[in-house]
């Protein structure tokens, strides 16, 4: 099992992260312009979806202001049984979010694709929170030939 | 044993960004200004300097157009020993850079930093090849209270 690993800082109050991962407005203001649900309860179910197709989320675990898990139950083979895992810390002005995408079963080409696509949108994630804009989908960087 | 994964496509032929990774000018261009050494032939030493630190690598295998491999003989503890391995293939108009930074012993939170400040980077060096400017150390985008 290998992992995709990222850390940004935010410059604002921890909440204000911890609200972009768990409201539909925050969501579809950072990843996917096309995203339904909300992922503010336990159980809620999140449909993220992309020109190329998408993943269905479950919410399995959450702690305001600390840590955000969401479990991938519908999307590419390689996703589907993966965790997405969200810790989230206050150091001083910062934010910090220790991102975890884990469970891969193979280091394939696409894990490399999806790691580096991951931190394209934790970039437009921060954007988001620090200045009141991020670069969702269709807004995105393209980073290669699959997206 | 854990790595750091990314993959980009840059829409140019391969033997520019293997130029931009075996020259003293095209690393100085994405990577960091402070850069010594040239990287074009097997045993040289790289200097990479940023203001906090830096790397020093080894080159141990270099395939004109499709690998370059780097070894960290000196720098932070975590990185010394590990490798820096860059696959290019040409894909129709994309060169695709595999990208894998081998050999971590734990993913510390180091380890997640450094996997979204790559990302940072790779999409410097996408840009110097692209459109001829990149976004080296010092004029790289701040990404957490690290760096």
């Amino acid at each position: 099992m290998v992992d995709i690993l990222h850390r940004i800082g935010v410059k604002a109050p921890v909440a204000e992260v911890y609200s972009a991962l768990t409201t539909n407005k925050g969501l579809a203001d950072w990843w996917t312009k096309d995203t339904e649900g909300a992922g503010g309860e336990v159980g809620d179910e999140l449909r993220f979806r992309f020109a190329a197709g998408g993943f269905d989320m479950q919410v399995r675990e959450l702690d305001p202001g600390k840590r955000v898990l969401w479990e991938v139950v519908d999307g590419p083979e390689e996703w589907v049984g993966t965790h997405v895992d969200w810790v989230l810390d206050q150091k001083d002005d910062y934010a910090i979010v220790l991102f975890t995408h884990q469970g891969w079963r193979e280091p394939v080409e696409f894990m490399h694709h999806c790691s580096t696509k991951w931190g394209v949108y934790l970039m437009s994630l921060k954007s988001l929170v620090e200045t009141g804009t991020g670069a969702p989908h269709p807004h995105d960087l393209r980073i290669d030939d699959i997206d």
